[in-house]
């Protein structure tokens, strides 16, 4: 009875356009043309359907809510309609397009707080866009957080991918300004939401989180810099301390061979490249990132908006099916734990 | 007539014991053991004979220098012998095997300036029990170097797997310590001997070297950190324009996922785990430590003394087998070009 993965959701998916002359539309379009071979759950795009027409002539269905998107997913791609001024041409990002874009991610946050759908899966942005005409957030999963009342430092950017999970501490910071970004807090913090948010969304009862140091070989007992001692050991010890199974400072280099994977269910990594050299090594085309923390599901691919290929029908749409995915398993994982 | 891989090396190879409680006489004697199938060249070890007893059971037949060595690696693992007083405990490191280790280097090094082996393979030493009899460099490498009379900013350690090669331009350093050991004299002179380096051991006419850069996104233009544009993009236009056929810098997350590795013949990675984390995920038990810049070829398995699994019987050959062909090719390649 309890088994999160014959539990049936009953809503659809969304899935935001992005910026419309982003490859956003193509991946979205190609992850619909396979659904029935990858047994995609229902989804629905919200975007303007200009945006998919300039790139893929299959069958786009205008639907006026999530409810109608079920019965029109067998028949093509439902779009519920932004309306956006202006030309959309594949690889030539504008003002316009980031308005819709800007808008779908809108329109999508207020459907999954709500309950309208199961889940919210975000395609790419152009920041430089969206900072033009007037978004103010570091990227889309800030400006989520904000939408749902979640602290920033509570909504953890979590990389999935088949064999390895990943949690940057720090993000798009200088790399020289990284040790003095680190703090017993910050690694307490991010430990907690991540191994709620494991139980949470990918259904494992007691996770294993594994922690990277952050020097060559984690330090080597202070002779290559003390931030394992002064820092991450302390809030390693604490958060045993509270029961959590977690372990390190780890040798970051040691860390991501197959053998190493087998021994946690997530690495909370020190700084962006930590985290992303592993997981795009192992898992380019089919990296997945979930945000942790938030009251919605919300997963995106693990790629930009790519404009240098847009329109040229060459994307790879992996990591867009596995968004997708990953947001059915972490709806059905949910329902299984409401307690969380 | 000039094909590399034809040429007959004539010379066997040396391989070090390194530290003789370590694993390096238990992957030296499996390596030995699977000779046939691996098709390895002849080799023989330097060190003392007890420490492979200890842990293996095969054939070990002392010679008197290298030209004996031919005829006896079809019988036997050949072993010149060094003496040494104590125990030898698997596990147990002490001052007397470190003092093996260090005499079977010094008459190693020897034997390849001089011609009387093809190369130089050397398995792992305990780096304290070696600063306990005196031994003052950083590692292996740098005492080689010396030996060699190569200055220890011209000897550059590439690490080596079967579909990736990654220079690090700094290695034992705290990452906070990073950004200020960036030069552009550094950088361009890394650069220069891998290139020369990638001709000479792997026989590569116009090797492509990528550069990674220092910050998430290779600091997005100044937006996340300026070594990019004060430091690495110069140098790489200052290499450019002298006709090196190299590019960057990347985005360091971007360069090492399976498409993107057949772009480049090494990596030039600005720190340690910039360079060991992809080697180590893709290569984690086949990577192999090769010096460029040197007289002689020198190449050891990228892995440690493991004093915690040594004399189990548990550890794996591969990184040494990797080690004696990769050794054995270079050797090849270098007949082929004396001119460099």
């Amino acid at each position: 009875m309890n088994d999160p993965e014959s539990r049936k959701i009953a809503s659809p998916f969304a899935v935001t356009i992005g910026d419309p002359a982003g490859i956003g539309p193509e991946v979205i379009a190609k992850s619909w043309a396979v659904r029935k071979a990858q047994g995609l759950p229902p989804f629905f795009v919200i975007g303007n359907s200009r945006a998919l027409s300039a790139v893929w002539d299959g069958p786009v269905i205008p639907i006026g809510g999530p409810d109608e998107a079920l019965e029109a997913f067998d028949r093509g791609l439902p779009c519920l309609p932004i309306d956006m001024d202006g030309d959309i041409i594949p690889g030539q990002p504008n003002t316009d397009g980031a308005q819709c874009a800007l808008h779908a991610l809108e329109f999508g946050i207020g459907l999954a707080k709500n309950g309208a759908v199961a889940g919210l899966v975000t395609a790419p942005v152009g920041k430089s866009q969206l900072y033009s005409v007037g978004f103010t957030h570091p990227g889309q999963t800030e400006f989520i957080a904000e939408r749902c009342g979640v602290a920033r430092t509570n909504a953890v950017m979590m990389l999935a991918g088949p064999t390895l999970r990943v949690v940057p501490l720090t993000i798009h910071l200088p790399l020289a300004a990284v040790p003095d970004a680190l703090s017993i807090d910050l690694i307490r913090t991010r430990s907690l939401v991540t191994a709620k948010g494991l139980t949470r969304n990918f259904g494992i009862e007691k996770p294993r989180i594994a922690v990277a140091g952050l020097n060559p070989h984690a330090g080597e007992n202070g002779n290559m810099g003390r931030e394992e001692i002064d820092i991450i050991a302390p809030a390693i010890q604490s958060l045993r301390d509270e029961g959590l199974n977690i372990d390190g400072p780890h040798s970051p280099d040691a860390m991501f061979h197959a053998a190493a994977r087998e021994e946690y269910d997530a690495a909370l990594c020190m700084y962006h490249d930590q985290a992303l050299i592993p997981i795009k090594t192992l898992h380019f085309d089919t990296g997945v990132n979930i945000t942790l923390g938030l009251p919605i599901v919300r997963c995106s691919p693990d790629h930009g908006t790519a404009f240098g290929i847009a329109g040229q029908n060459i994307a790879n749409p992996g990591a867009m099916i596995a968004a997708i995915r990953m947001a059915e398993k972490a709806a059905q994982n949910r329902a299984a734990r409401p307690d969380l």
